[in-house]
């Protein structure tokens, strides 16, 4: 068998996520190989190395490399924008985490300077690889359900954000509920309109910084189909997604995940845990996402999500948040 | 024991419902008995006397028995607020099934009756006594989960209604979706405001008639919670319903409950039943509805579902109606 | 409709079983009455009566009243072959507790007095009115799933029985196992050999009896198939069942039943309970069981589970039992 | 973070095991690489390449090359012994399907002569990596369930295999039940005793070769609890494991794993799908147990399951196989 040349890539940003796919990179993911992590902390960039990578503070001379053909941009979401204009100016292919940035107009002009470079780039909405998601995905595209009628997806997080997230974080459409909204366009096509209910049982912080910790959000879309997304940021059992689709033929539904694979019982009943956050839950689809974007750039075959999907999900987010201040059904076509 | 002598009922209707209640009267509620059945068709009134009932086709007869106690009303919705008030005007103690009247005006004005009469009276909103709805209820109040923060209740029939049913059923929300909206007033407490959706994917019919087939309702409640209802009329798989609630300390879901208590594995992979229709799936709360009316009467205790929420459940369902047909939030005080 | 005149009841025996029983046929079983319900112990009769029935501390007295048609026999296990043998003098049809007697002779004896009188005669095991091992007893007999092939049953109790029980219960195969027996018959016909092999983990109460607190029993049928059963006498969580049949075209397996139905997702995971006892597990199939009874006295068809039931289940257990003394496969033959 | 060199793999066999090895350590696996695979079929030792990984049918020569540190050994059962051998005459680590041979003599000789040379070995019972089985493992170890009393495996296999393969296994217990074996060993502690009882429904093929097609064996452990394994071959709905054990302080239970993570409604009911084989089922432990054997190898740690696993479970195989001829409980002892 010819194996292709690695795609060899350097990271950005050695977070949480920055070293998972660090990781993944260099241990996980087929045709592809770890070259540099860069971090302005270089003991975290350190941390995350493997094999013959190196660590760097400085992002010009990653991008200078010429041994280096893509990059993972996992560094703050206010710097995903300008690293990714760097990386474009450099010409490698790009793999950014979400958003590109919280504001629509920014992201669009973004993304035109990735189309216009003709760059591959790929969005992190990682759970459409995930198997539940993809796999209601695939038998809605295959047509075996019929039309679909009506969709739900359910989030839930287990605790509240850290006040200096929730304020510069966009708000819960922008931030979070944008990965729901990003499944639904990939399950049940464009969205038309919106409308945004909250509330916040949870911590006043929200309210301070004018963000709820309940959410629902009705959906119309270009189907004609209608929609319901429902998310809650504490939910003390864990991380916790459902995925329901109601077609023609009959309904979907993802099983519930957890993260152990057993069931106790005892005095108190039937016991079972709970993933704890996105990480755990995501784990494996954070690999798989990476690995489509490397298999599609040794290809050469269009990329999902790509530059238009970090586009139209976040301009849903943004009519919804719309709808919420303005407590009135927001057509995407506004924004 | 002294065990009291029975609640002796007529039952008014002798259809699929009236049958079924003559039955449970007759075998299957303790401290009730059936003593007459009536019905327009002599034949179906015979077709559901147990033991010592006789059958009739005059009401007023029946309603003039003095050895008839209490009153079960089956019989076409149409007709339900005209039996009500004959039966006050008999003094009977009085089981509805819901709705009062498809009209609000028509139904505060009977309830009023009702209550000014004194009588004993309850609606038969049956979900309550189910036992998974009534266990969500029961942890609830009990405070042991904290406040409730998000409501969800889901609901599917199996197929549509047929036309002269839906020409004078009053809507999906007055018909159908007012069980959930009890449901939500029994778990969450009164709404303040609600927002409905709509779309009509499965039968030309539903537009024919002003109404739809699939819906997704948001609530507001007095209490600051929010929640969402989501209805569709043709889930090929039969009666499926779920309710999940979110609260300060968890969450609480009613298992997916099956006609047959049985999995199936084979070549296709694994397999279970579902219920085919609402009369399957709650069969035991019918009986269980009745038993509650009937221990009440004897106890001389309050009765719930009673005279209230046949008013405010319906209240409800008049404000979705006008919403989906206004396009706009409609608070439940202008109804 | 032409209703039968009601099967009048005579229960024997006021504990917590009888009294379940002369609930049920004064209150859910249609086609029967309670007339009278006797108990050596008056003031427990009495707490069992509804409408008109009567107590009595006088056995004679109650089988010697013609306006009793049936008798429910829920005394000491060490009574029931008197109280059938007197029962059987006084004409009645008999539905009896199981077992008849923990001695095989005296059962094969007592059960050939009934059949010799012709009377109606039904042994309670329930649990092939359960809904579950109801709907795998008819999917096998339909011949659907093709031929059975391996069967297991497994059967928990919540806690060790006080001691003077295990003292005369007869061992663990005659007394609880035999259940799971009846379950095997019923649905994959005669045993041929029994294998037991025990464990005494729990306590030593059960060794001092010579008894066992932990067995697994396998089965060879006449059939060909073999099977499993597993049975554990102290599981903390409740009351806990499972049935599965591997057969040519599949495996049938009973779901999971709890006892409320309701998941609760809190810090800990998510959580549900469990049935507690059989009383609870298996409330509805007390009813059903009956009623069976009651519709095929009515309608003089057979009765089963019926004498020859009562023989070759307890038969199965002995030849188990003796296996275990003897640390040796036995055919039932042998015994 | 210094990153260990590699250890560099030679794998032996490019079957369908053989090729997912080298796959996974080329690609997956984190600290190793993969330098050749080695097959008498030269096109297909090629198909399995990676990177800069070489092919070869020449067993010794690849065993002579200095810049190999490990094999894998995945070629026919009935060359396991003879390549471990050449490998400890090579001085690599091993890592090595499993049986070591059908013969127990053999599997002892081979086994010491690998303890003899102090080099690293392990053997491929895959099982104790998967998640549910691990965590089931580990709880039991640590103590919190308290003594463990009753334990359950069972494994079913989607159609028999084909009858060269059935002829040369070494029957059910060696070649497959071997497997809940080593779980039961893993899990419960080890064997005293085995009674085995067999069925042959599927096909008269295993008659012939003197072997059977459904299985149930029970289990004496050391420790004084019991245990049944139930095997099937020819389960329509695909493969599919169970995992149960009773203790002290309650039952743990492996949830059932499917395919895909999606439940579909549809006219038929609820639908799930199966694994189809276990290499589907086990795909990940595949993975996770060549990355332990890795890691241990890297740290210089004890590695398990290794030499004396690999006789013990074969050797309670043996016992069984004897029971099973012998129509008599074994005592691992005598074998």
């Amino acid at each position: 068998m010819t194996t292709p040349k690695p795609l060899r890539f350097g990271v950005i940003g050695a977070g949480a996520i920055g070293s998972l796919h660090a990781r993944n990179i260099a241990t996980r993911v087929a045709g592809a190989s770890l070259s540099a992590v860069m971090d302005i902390n270089l003991e975290a960039a350190e941390k995350s190395l493997y094999g013959n990578a190196y660590a760097t503070t400085d992002l010009d001379k990653m991008l200078g490399d010429p041994d280096i053909d893509a990059v993972l941009i996992a560094s703050l979401t206010s710097l995903h924008s300008e690293h990714i204009q760097k990386s474009v100016a450099a010409g490698k292919a790009i793999f950014c985490e979400k958003p590109v940035a919280i504001d629509l107009e920014e992201t669009r002009r973004v993304m035109k300077q990735v189309d216009d470079a003709g760059l591959p780039f790929q969005i992190g909405f990682q759970r459409r690889f995930d198997p539940g998601y993809a796999a209601i995905a695939k038998a809605i595209s295959s047509g075996e359900m019929g039309k679909l009628e009506m969709f739900r997806s359910q989030s839930s997080d287990p605790k509240p954000a850290p006040e200096h997230y929730i304020a510069t974080s966009g708000g819960i459409y922008i931030d979070s509920v944008i990965h729901d909204i990003d499944v639904a366009r990939f399950v049940a096509g464009e969205v038309k309109r919106v409308t945004a209910l909250g509330a916040n049982p949870v911590d006043p912080v929200y309210e301070k910084h004018g963000d709820i910790a309940v959410s629902i959000l009705t959906l119309e879309f270009e189907s004609g189909a209608i929609g319901v997304i429902q998310n809650h940021r504490r939910t003390p059992h864990g991380y916790d997604l459902r995925l329901e689709v109601h077609c023609e033929k009959g309904k979907l539904v993802t099983e519930d995940e957890r993260q152990t694979k057993l069931w106790r019982y005892d005095q108190g009943g039937i016991h079972g845990d709970y993933f704890y956050y996105f990480m755990q839950r995501f784990e494996d689809a954070y690999r798989k996402e990476v690995q489509a974007f490397v298999d599609a750039v040794h290809a050469k075959e269009p990329i999902a999500p790509g530059t238009r999907d970090a586009i139209e999900s976040l301009r849903v987010a943004v009519a919804a948040t719309k709808s919420l201040k303005e407590h009135r059904p927001v057509a995407i076509a506004e924004v």
